[in-house]
């Protein structure tokens, strides 16, 4: 029997091993793709602190991934299914998706969260060199450039907004006729005379050579398709925090893992951390907080139960 | 006028730093000393996500220095002084100890806190090579060895307590006869064979070549001294945030920030982050995506003040 489980092996995951570990715990990491989390999506981070210089997504994670294995972390390869809590011994059965099970006195949630796709052509191959899901991450490596943003609800409008700092031009791609945003951030739209808002229209591809350099619409009433050139298209469609195998009373309506301030979820013993949770800026280093957070308080709970 | 006055210049200053120029603030940093905080005074950082080994302190904080730098922060040597909102225009000046003074439209505290010191030979010399204020941070490092852990608070109990899961020993010296922390922690202390309370005794000073590896102490009715041969000092006699200049109405007993949950102080528009504010771990991490949350949280604030 482990002293923690984590499941997740992102900067939250990660994070939570590293502290885990150095407070003299017994764990284990459960990761169903590779580790890393969507960070591995990601062509240059910037705003991770303590690299002066841009890092690539793939090398920051392997870094963290290198530092918690350095340690002693052991992930196996796994998809987690039902977590089963033995409320006499304080002790949680998660099941694997391989028909194993494996027995742990505490859990930290490190699942992370997955941006709505509109797969199209050139979405994913253009990921990371053009295409974005996170303004905050990406919009300062927009200076000057043609931008699109693709979405009409509070994010979209949020994102179309704080690019305008950086871009010379955002057009705000919309397939209805009217936003769903709040009335105030629709108010700013149209008074900010960087945005052109595209009503009425899909995007149908993107294309580009290294990096983007053109996006194809089509108007939904006309059937008309049009050439638009620019160098970033930023989209935000929705996003769906992983948490499908967790149980309902768990969860909040936006699927979010309910969480209190010390990060422990509804049942004692199991810890959300990143982008899974409530409240999340879905930033690395906050992911990576959390991880270290849910850690020692998952130290301090295994303390209690003696 | 800038957008953002950050005061303080170690993790959650420098993070804050570089949120709030990614996000297109025009910011300046105040910091009374030299960039990095108390992180500078940390021989070897092993939990801080992203680095495979461990990381000397001021390398660490060198990169973050260097990352706000190069995205286009400006740091200017000070210590601020009176904080006044200016509740017509919202706008808070700053006063620095040089008379001169600072205007700006959101302020975001990131002062940090000191670890109270002994203040007895060898302590400053060998901090980082065998004194430590920070169990969770360096108790890894000290698998197998003999530690002393000075104090006889929640901290010390505690701390001395993780410590048993890598030291061989762990001596607890402590100047009364009897320790403040909660009962359940003292039996716990009282149950752990690894622990050996030392009553009635300070610790005056300690030896070492390049790391630490001799304590003297002096019980305190008897006068006599005695060696104890040891491989670290663990030293938890309090600490205090850096909150001397705050106006009472913003700290809360313990003279730390009293932060909603957008690290937003009791007056609108200042924020606060990392280890001055209440509620902190002292982790770097931490005090890291306090310095994001808090700059992201300004930008909105500064937003919204339209």
């Amino acid at each position: 029997m482990k002293d923690l489980i984590i499941i997740g092996a992102g900067p939250a995951g990660l994070s939570a091993a590293i502290y885990g570990i150095r407070a003299g715990l017994d764990l284990l990491m459960i990761e169903r793709f590779s580790p890393g989390g969507q960070v591995m999506n990601t062509h240059e981070v910037e705003n991770y602190p303590g690299f002066v210089d841009p890092v690539k997504g793939w090398e920051l994670m392997s870094a963290m991934e290198n530092q918690a294995r350095r340690l002693g972390a052991e992930i196996i390869n796994g998809e987690a299914g039902a977590i089963i809590k033995d409320k006499e011994k304080n002790v949680f059965s998660i099941s694997l998706s391989n028909g194993k099970s494996l027995i742990a006195r505490s859990v930290i949630l490190a699942c992370g969260s997955a941006n709505q796709k509109l797969n199209i052509p050139g979405e994913q191959e253009f990921t990371g060199k053009g295409v974005s899901y996170c303004a905050t991450c990406d919009g300062a490596f927009f200076k000057d450039k043609v931008t699109a943003v693709i979405g009409g609800g509070n994010t979209a409008l949020e994102e179309a907004l704080f690019l305008t700092r950086f871009a010379s031009k955002v057009y705000l791609v919309h397939r209805r006729y009217e936003f769903r945003g709040e009335k105030i951030l629709q108010q700013r739209i149209l008074a900010n005379n960087k945005i052109e808002p595209i009503y009425d229209t899909i995007i149908t591809s993107i294309e580009g050579k290294e990096k983007v350099t053109k996006a194809i619409l089509k108007n939904k009433s006309t059937n008309e398709k049009k050439d638009l050139l620019l160098d970033g298209v930023f989209i935000f469609v929705g996003y769906s925090p992983n948490t499908a195998f967790l149980p309902e009373e768990l969860l909040n309506t936006r699927k979010e893992v309910i969480i209190d301030k010390n990060l422990q979820t509804k049942i004692h013993g199991i810890f959300a951390a990143g982008d899974m949770r409530e409240n999340s800026k879905r930033q690395i280093v906050m992911a990576a907080a959390d991880g270290a957070t849910a850690a020692m308080n998952a130290y301090d709970y295994l303390q209690e139960m003696g």
